[in-house]
């Protein structure tokens, strides 16, 4: 066991590519097969991606909507911040309508407004360099919660995880599978169990691929296999993201993840959520307070464009759920651990 | 409410046909998108057809075995059924190899073999009279389970069920789907809710399909939707089948099964084990003297020919997994119901 790795040896994947003029997107509905970034010139371009799941994980949306209020700036003259703010006003709302239930979209273009709002006639540079600055600290923060999330695991453990939460969530390295890259690295973590998360699979498509990348094998399950994984013995944590915690640490994630948490709860199993602190939302006060996204129930009836569900059947396709705190060993983010978190703990930590 | 119903109202599909002459299987590979019978003429055609998944379900690959006997029958000349039951045994063998693990095929042989062992010249029409008779108490059991187990059921329960437990795997009815036909006849259920059942789909193709053919509209969940669904308030009851159930009343059955009893344990939803008394096995004490098969990870690669799994990937698939007694309140067979099942409980049932 180690406590220091190479950082970069671990995180070769990146989704989103600023070029100066234009974003590019690596497009994660076409992966593992198709390695195939998406050119967007415009914002309207980057939230119908963002809409599309072109580009998906909450730190990842946010880090392409501020990229998109640069795009939207482009074609705006003004002659202040303030004025400038006025005239990208829609398309931040057009970005911000793009995916309901992550807090990390509002916090992005909450940023942009805050520094527009006090910008002079560099207004453009400055926002260019906001974005920069979002993608960067989101790597710097996942990197450091990698290390702290990944302390609380003990040498020679089995990990599972939902969903994809990695680079290609993030600006890189990932949050919940950064814990799990820097887990491995430093030889805590002996295997990696990855749920294939229905409907769209992106713990058999992306997470399985990015992991390889780095040359991590997970070993993919059903997701209905996960508490029978449990009850073999060999998972000692299982490390999730969020989309959004609230002020007393009830914590919406990918759909399924409160199952995992329930099981692991009966199992002894110890459960991790690590997200950045932009996804701590102290205005909300619990779970029941989220508004939980539903997709189209088309999303079960097959795979990619392959038909599978009998015809003129109704599905129900909630994209998230709540885990409350009470299910919740540990909150990783780059601040630090708040273990057993409830909202005093919250409080103290997040005001 | 009603406790009578028309059942064949509610009971139109049929796997199995025997035309006298030769054994029609409803093709579930094909289903929902193609409804076609394959026509088998001898027993080794039969035996190819439960081998290759063209008839599936524990009652079904029973009751299609038996007719294979009467198929290879046809050809052989004897004097007596003990000089027939020779003859067959070669047929009966390969029959038995088509599954090795399925019980119901061993039961159903076992039964050919006995009626054979007694009989005289007329042993073709003993044998044939046999197969209809396992056909037709299956299809009786079934109804008798449904009934008992739908009066469990209060008015406007929504109910959620796993795989495919129904008419399609059965003589007809089902078991666990046979509850909830009779509970949609008798107007207890509201609202059915069928978990889509990786990797083979079994809920979304074949659950909906037939539930379809009898004006039931179920709503199709991914696995790890359930426990979110649970938490709404929307189910009432859990009810699944059983691939064997235990002297204590632990339960094996599709990978998936325990992690819904988990939740329902937790969300005070009820859940229901529906199956004919033939899968209780008193020799076996508890789940955990169950071993648990395995298949191949390559079914967690995609559906059907679509791949969707990253290249290189490890998987673990095992198929069943075992609820403990503790998290079932009623197994229903065509005996009887026991509630909050345990050992003592289940001997006196089944000595």
């Amino acid at each position: 066991m180690t406590d220091t790795f190479d950082f970069d040896r671990y995180d070769r994947v990146r989704p989103i590519r600023w070029t100066g003029d234009a974003l590019e997107l690596l497009d994660q509905r076409k992966l593992p097969f198709i390695v195939e970034y998406v050119r967007c010139e415009t914002s309207d371009e980057v939230a119908e991606a963002i809409h599309a799941l072109t580009v998906r994980g909450a730190p990842a949306i946010g880090i392409a909507a501020a990229w998109g209020v640069v795009l939207a700036a482009r074609d705006v003259q003004a002659a202040s911040g303030a004025e400038a703010a006025a005239a990208l006003e829609p398309a931040m709302q057009r970005l911000n309508a793009a995916r309901p239930t992550a807090v990390n979209l509002a916090w992005a273009l909450a940023r942009m407004r805050r520094v527009l709002a006090s910008a002079g006639a560099d207004w453009y540079e400055v926002i260019e360099r906001e974005a920069h600055a979002i993608a960067a600290e989101d790597l710097a923060a996942n990197r450091r919660m990698g290390a702290l999330g990944a302390a609380l695991i003990g040498e020679g453990s089995g990990v599972m995880t939902h969903c994809n939460t990695g680079s290609l969530a993030t600006a890189g390295f990932g949050t919940a599978l950064g814990v799990i890259r820097a887990g491995v690295a430093q030889g805590r973590i002996g295997k990696v169990y990855a749920g294939e998360t229905r409907p769209w699979l992106q713990g058999a498509r992306l997470t399985a691929w990015e992991l390889q990348q780095d040359g991590i094998q997970p070993t993919l399950i059903a997701d209905a296999a996960a508490s029978h994984l449990m009850k073999t013995g060999a998972v000692q944590w299982v490390v999730v993201g969020a989309d959004r915690i609230c002020a007393n640490g009830d914590t919406a994630n990918k759909i399924g993840t409160y199952q995992l948490a329930l099981a692991a709860k009966h199992h002894g199993v110890k459960f991790m959520v690590a997200a950045p602190s932009s996804t701590v939302d102290m205005e909300t006060p619990d779970g029941d307070a989220i508004e939980i996204e539903e997709r189209d129930p088309g999303e079960l009836f097959g795979v990619g464009t392959v038909r599978t569900a009998a015809e003129q059947i109704a599905a129900w396709n909630p994209v998230f759920d709540v885990t409350p705190h009470t299910l919740i060993d540990a909150i990783v983010t780059e601040r630090g651990v708040i273990e057993q978190p409830d909202e005093a703990k919250m409080r103290a930590a997040f005001g």
